[in-house]
């Protein structure tokens, strides 16, 4: 497991807070977040209202906070430790510390991964790098395919895509059309892979840095 | 100044090394570099052979390379420090790990407010974010404008904005003609900064964070 040291410390020294799904969690201070159990996005708000989703998380999953602009949303009902950065950081611990160091280096990658797709190629790649990182994160192998074992309407996707609805919905059509994805009881299915990974001239890229956590 | 504490270090402890203008400097291992005089542009290499340009730096910058696809192009003659990131973590010495620390949580800021700009608004406005980010690096104030005070060719601009060349020629010739900004002896004076801002709905943004270096 990624950050072992910092996970066990976390959920051995700090309460667990729970929330009921569909709520919008703000931050007031810097904070480091050890999900139990359940699924949260974190989304980036800005000044006029409008956000984006930046990453989907479950179990297991470590999320750092800065206060300015980001928040968590809870998918589903949700169980998960909380620490402020400012107390981690004074942890006398060096694997703790190592692991918070690497934690932030890994972060820092996988925006330049991020900006890799979404600045250098068009919007319908767009959704193909999101294909890719839901697989990559969320994905069950089942009968020879990826299935994205999560939920996600296409007006979420929109959000995780920065792009209109109708374009998702629009470019998902096609990639249906075409045999890349289908769907089986609301959950995506890529056929593809492949496909996904040749048409965004994908190089060996560790799956931990090209992820949706 | 940022970061002081290990840029001291690293200028006391290392050797300078000089580099002619118009090199590209390939890194094997992960480093971080001291600029002591000159400009460099940081570049994300592709495995076909493209690049961009994702930040330009100049005397006394830090700079963090992961070897993995990032190098630096001596934009003019260099001399700068260089220290392996492995060596730079074994110092034990409490300020400088923090440097360290808040030198990558400053990084990773950056990045999402890159994604903000780039990832949220379309083409034209990466030049404006461009002009905004070149202004707090680089701007002077000259009779009430400001001059970005490093020369760049539109093909660097397209560079920087991952657009194609004629797009961005387009997008500053209609800047120009509305009277934001206009050319100096090959350096861009911005007249209207309030009016770029605005394009961008930015907020409060430290300058800090939202920098071309």
């Amino acid at each position: 497991m990624a950050f072992s040291s910092i996970k066990r410390y976390i959920s051995s020294n700090f309460p667990i807070n729970e929330y009921k799904e569909k709520n919008y969690l703000e931050f007031n201070s810097n904070e480091f977040i050890l999900i139990d159990e359940g699924i949260l996005f974190k989304y980036q708000l800005y000044s006029n209202g409008e956000y984006n989703i930046t990453n989907i998380y479950d179990n297991g999953s470590l999320i750092y906070l800065n206060s300015d602009n980001f928040g968590l949303f809870t998918k589903s009902d949700c169980s998960f430790y909380k620490v402020s950065e400012r107390e981690l950081n004074s942890i006398k611990d060096e694997s703790i510390q190592k692991n918070i160091y690497e934690f932030l280096k890994t972060e820092l990658i996988k925006k330049n991964m991020f900006i890799r797709d979404f600045s250098r190629f068009g919007k319908s790649e767009r959704v193909l790098s999101t294909l890719i990182r839901l697989c990559n994160s969320f994905g069950v192998i089942k009968n020879n395919c990826i299935m994205i074992d999560i939920k996600l309407s296409h007006t979420e996707l929109s959000q995780i895509t920065y792009m209109a609805r109708e374009n998702v919905s629009r470019t998902m059509a096609k990639l249906k059309k075409e045999g890349i994805i289908s769907y089986e009881r609301g959950k995506i299915i890529v056929y593809d892979f492949e496909f996904l990974m040749k048409e965004l001239q994908c190089e060996d890229c560790s799956i931990i840095n090209c992820s949706m956590k």
